[in-house]
Order: C-alpha cells, then structure tokens, then sequence
C-alpha cells in the first residue's frame, strides 16, 4: 500500500519480478533515520534481492524495521554487516550530512551502496566517494525515488525515449511537499547543515529527473534561490526553492520544491512533472490527479496524434532496481551510471551554493 | 463563440454589463495587424462602449471588420478618427513595434488608447509613452487579455485577495502557443525588431499576471532565456522563452512561453497558471482541461479546507472593460494603472535583453 498523507514514509510495492537466484544478493540495511529504507527494501527485495541484516543505533527503529522485515536479523555492531562478505550491498538512508561518509566507509569494505537521495551535504563528500568509486570499482547508487519508484515517471522515460514528443526541450518539475506535524520530524530535517537545504534534497530528484529525460550528461545552473516563507520557527528551514538549469545539449530545465502542500490536499504533494518536447508534451500527476481522482500514475501525453490520458498504477512496474542489482553482479551500468548521479548530486550543490536566499 | 484553433484570433464575448449611458463613451479601432482588436471591441462594447469608426491600411482587413460590426464608420485617414472630439479612445492591434508611437500619437490628439499586448518593443517607446501620458494625462492602457479575458483568471485574483491561499509566493505560468501554419501569419510575426521576441510579445501577459496576482510594483529578472528549437527556416523566430523574476516584496515569478503547441491539442494552448500560497495553491487549466474537458476556464482550489474544482465558463464575466470606461471617464485607476502597466512592460523589454540564447 502506498502511503498518502506523508512523503517520508513512501515506499511502494511492485510485482515480484526476480533477476537473480535464490541467494545470489544479499543486503543488509543500515541507518534508517529517513522511512525511504524501506522503499529502498521494498525495490530490491522485489527484484529478488535477500535482505539479510540490519543495524542502526536506535532500537525502536530496529524493532520497527524487523516488525516489517521479520527475516532479517539485527545487529549491534555495524562491523558485523560491513565486515560480512556474503552481503553483496548495503542499502541506507542516514542522515543526509552522513550519506557520503557512510558510503565510503561500505565502499572500502568491498561493498556496493544504496543510499536514499540526496547524496551529498557537501562537494568535499562528493569528491570523496568520486575517488573511492574509482579506487575500489565498487559503486554508489542513490534511490532517486520520484523518478524511479513511480510509475508514471518510468513510462515517460520510455516514451521519451520512443520519440513520443519529438526531442525534449524542457523539463519542469514541481515538489511540493506536505511538512505535516513538525514536532514529528527528525531534529536533523531542520538543521541545515544536515539536510543540505532544499535543492540539495528534494531538489536532487528534479536534477537528476531532468538530466534523464533530456539525455544531458552536463548542465550548468542559471539560476536559483530559497527561501522560508511560512516556518519563522525553523530559521534553518527553507520551505521553498527553484533552480533553473541549461543542459549541455541545450535541453532546459525548470525545478520547483516546497514545504506548503496544504493540509486540504489527498496525498502528501501534488508532484508534477511536464516534459516539453518539438513533438508534443507529457505531463505526469504523479502522487494524485487534483480534485478527480485521489490515485496517483497519471500520464497525458499529448502530441500531433491527440490527447492521451493513461492511468498507471500497477502497470509499469519498477526496473530499476533489478537493473541495480545486475549491474552490481555484472559490472554493467544499465540502472544509472556512476557519472550520471556524481552529475546530478554536484549540480544540486552548485544550485544550492549559488541560490538567492530571498 | 471562443475560437479554439487560434490564440491570434482569441476574442471572448462575455454578457453585457453597461456602465455608462448611450453615446457617452464612443471609440474607434485602428490598425488591426493583430486578431485581439476583436476581443478589446467586444469587451468595450459589452461595457456601454460604442465603436464608431475604424481605419486600417488595408482594405480587406476594413472589410471584415465591418462584417463583424456593421454599425462601424470605414474612414481612409486615421485624421478623422484621431481629430473627432467626440471619440474618446483609440483600440488597436498595430504591428508590435508600432503600437509605442501609435499610442503616443492617439494621446497627444487628446484620446485615451487601447492596445493589444505587447505595448512596446524597445524601452524607448516606453519612456516616449511614459513622457506622453505624463504630460498630456491620457492613459495607455494594454488588453491583457490572458488575465483580463479568460473568467477563471480574473476569478483567481478575487480568491487571492480574499486569502484563500494565503499570501502568495510564487505564480508560474505556462503559456504554449500553437503556431498553426506560418503561411498565414503575417511576416511582422517572424521579424524580430517587429514583434519584439518572445519574452516582450506573449511574455508580457505572464509578467502582467505575476505583478498582479502577487501584489507587486516593482520586481527584477533573475534569469531569462530564448531559443530557436524547431522553426530553423524562420531564423528570427524565438519558439521557446522563459523567465524567472523576484518581486519586490519577496514572492517570485517562473514563466515559460513557447511556439510548440502540438496540433492534436484541442485548442490553440494549453495555458495553465499555478499560483502558490502559504496556504494552498490554485492551478488554472484556461483553455483547455486536457484529455478531459474541451472547454476552458477550469480553477482548481486547494487549501486546508479540501481540494475543488470550479468550471467558470460564463460565470465571472470581465470587469476590466467596465472599469478602463469609468477610468477613461473618471480619471480613477481601477482597472489598472499606468504604473502596473509600464511596469509590466520595462520588465518584459529587460527580460528579452538579459535573456540568454540557447
């Protein structure tokens, strides 16, 4: 069941579709401070991934998480999953600030990461698991969920692809998303040098979103800027941001991230993607079609032959993730290449480096 | 009837609100280079006005202007319009770099003018119309049409003004236009130093709108950009513009306007507006409901009260003719004022010029 009110606990299920053997990827959780672990989980383990052991400091997350999960087994030293060479990949959604030291330390260990986006907090992290991919070949794959765990979205890859709309020329992507209870949220969402700021976090799915579908391997930010208009309690809160970005192949991209999804809404944020192409344009109503349907996985797709509306849910399915876990036994880069999400995390930081505070 | 296949020739009839007495506001149109004189007719006329006379260099453009109001005086010199002292205003839809000289031409004969949007080309005109309506106190007024003309936009401003969202943060604004077959475009459209580029043209109602719906005097163009995508045998032609603006009191402005209209839409654009609050958000659908409902003027409310959707068609009505006619009459400034007005043009004159091309 996908979860409507709260964009931190999403974690979808898909179809069973299994590429590996019983046994042949086995991977551990570790840090679980934000609720994507378990659509980090929930993809893998769908692709027939084994999900073996977990560990994280705090005990009410481990009992929740083997509530879930009762096939895996806690840990209490991390050492214990690190130093294990039977587990393939370790799958995390620490605090964004230790995203990047923890990938390192899994990397050194021989082990493929899978984190929850964003990434990075900082360049110099970045740098870091750049030169530690290359040292130890393994990789570091991040669960860009709002393209990759949505229905919708994968089909409009696809389409893209199939020249549906002509050559995309823009992509505009809208996040907002619903705060909720504040007194809920980790301390560290509001701590800015722990979450990054907002086109650090939420922002990187949009980047990483737009260089997809625009087939861009570079962009360069033209503008940006954040803002706190609404949470004069949280002063390191931005509960807004925009960037706009010119990809090296001339394809643009317009992003859009909030904290203000108003109560009233069905689900946790009215996501938008539209994808401008020569041909004709997709538009994604990704998490609820306003005011219609309180479903999610809308595609219009209109070009020279009409208007198409498509209604997704339980139809595409999710590759991604049994790409990752081939490409991590094969040593190929179907799912993502490395150098497409080291691009789209040194954007995200640039946007935020960069972004007028308003 | 609304035309459905052609923003050029976009002219609503709304139900007649007179507000003012037979013969007390007469006005002429002169040069009808652009379809939208239609529209600034039948929104005068529906207020009270009646249109007297017409004048345009080309007799077949006269002819079927009379065809359509044949109650209109054809004269052959714009001096019988321009030195009636019983015509009180001049509408008209000159080729874009025209519609400055136009203005300050029909104001210095002691008249009130009406142009279709863009009012200006170059910032010289502006500061020349500036100048004229200082010193001779006639107004310059511009036909807006896409907030002025379209009933779920100008319901929009009402819900904003009476806190439905809150205080809004961010309008964005997407204004595809189809281009139809350029064959029977005039050339004006396709020469640059004529229409101006394509954040000065269609760009004008897009930073018009975030002025108003934002409640702003004065902003800054943080970013901007144009391009030729598809349309390499008309080299002047920009297909793809957008912009992003900060206003002076801290809300911003994404805009994005383009050429690409693909033809199996069922209308000439599938404009929408999405305005944020910190309390909700309101999206319009103006023209079109895509791959739901052929007509236009759909509002979507969303805030902590729930999400709705209102169908506005012949609902609203426009108030803006009513009030320019008592402004005309009064010297008040409810429509709109000149400041708002010569605002929304120096923004979209130094847009065009910081704009980068792709």
């Amino acid at each position: 069941m996908v979860q409507k009110a709260d964009g931190m606990t999403y974690a979808p299920k898909g179809k069973a579709n299994h590429v590996v053997r019983p046994g042949e990827f086995r991977f551990a959780a570790m840090h679980l401070d934000h609720g994507h672990i378990y659509g980090e989980c929930n993809g893998l383990m769908e692709a027939g991934g084994e999900l073996v052991a977990v560990y994280d400091p705090d005990p009410a997350r481990v009992a929740q998480f083997i509530a879930t999960y009762p096939q895996v087994k806690a840990v209490d030293d991390p050492r214990r999953i690190l130093e294990d060479p039977s587990i393939r990949l370790v799958a995390a959604a620490a605090v964004p600030s230790e995203r990047g030291p923890l990938g390192c330390r899994v990397m050194e260990h021989g082990k493929d990461y899978f984190t929850d986006k964003t990434p990075f907090t900082t360049l110099e992290q970045l740098a870091k698991a750049r030169e530690v991919v290359s040292r130890t070949k393994r990789r570091y794959f991040v669960y860009f969920s709002e393209r990759l765990h949505v229905e919708c979205a994968v089909e409009a890859g696809r389409l893209i692809t199939a020249g549906a709309i002509g050559r995309p020329v823009q992509v505009l992507g809208l996040g907002p998303h619903r705060m909720g209870d504040p007194s809920k949220r980790p301390k560290w969402f509001f701590e800015r040098a722990k979450y990054g700021g907002i086109l650090c976090d939420i922002g990187s799915h949009q980047i990483e979103r737009f260089l997809s579908y625009t087939n861009n391997t570079s962009a360069t930010i033209q503008a940006a800027k954040v803002a706190n208009y609404h949470h004069p309690d949280f002063p390191e809160l931005e509960d807004f941001g925009d960037m706009t970005l010119i990809g090296g192949n001339g394809a643009t991209g317009y992003h859009r991230v909030d904290w203000l999804n108003p109560r009233g809404l069905g689900t946790w944020g009215d996501g938008r993607t539209i994808i401008l192409g020569t041909e004709g344009y997709i538009e994604l109503r990704k998490y609820i079609n306003v005011a219609a349907e309180r479903t999610g996985d809308h595609l219009f797709l209109v070009n020279h032959e009409g208007e198409q509306h498509h209604d997704l849910t339980g139809k595409i399915g999710f590759p991604f993730f049994g790409q990752l876990i081939r490409d991590s036994l094969d040593s190929t880069e179907t799912a993502m290449t490395q150098a497409h999400i080291f691009t789209t995390a040194e954007l995200c930081l640039l946007a935020q480096q960069v972004a007028v505070k308003l």
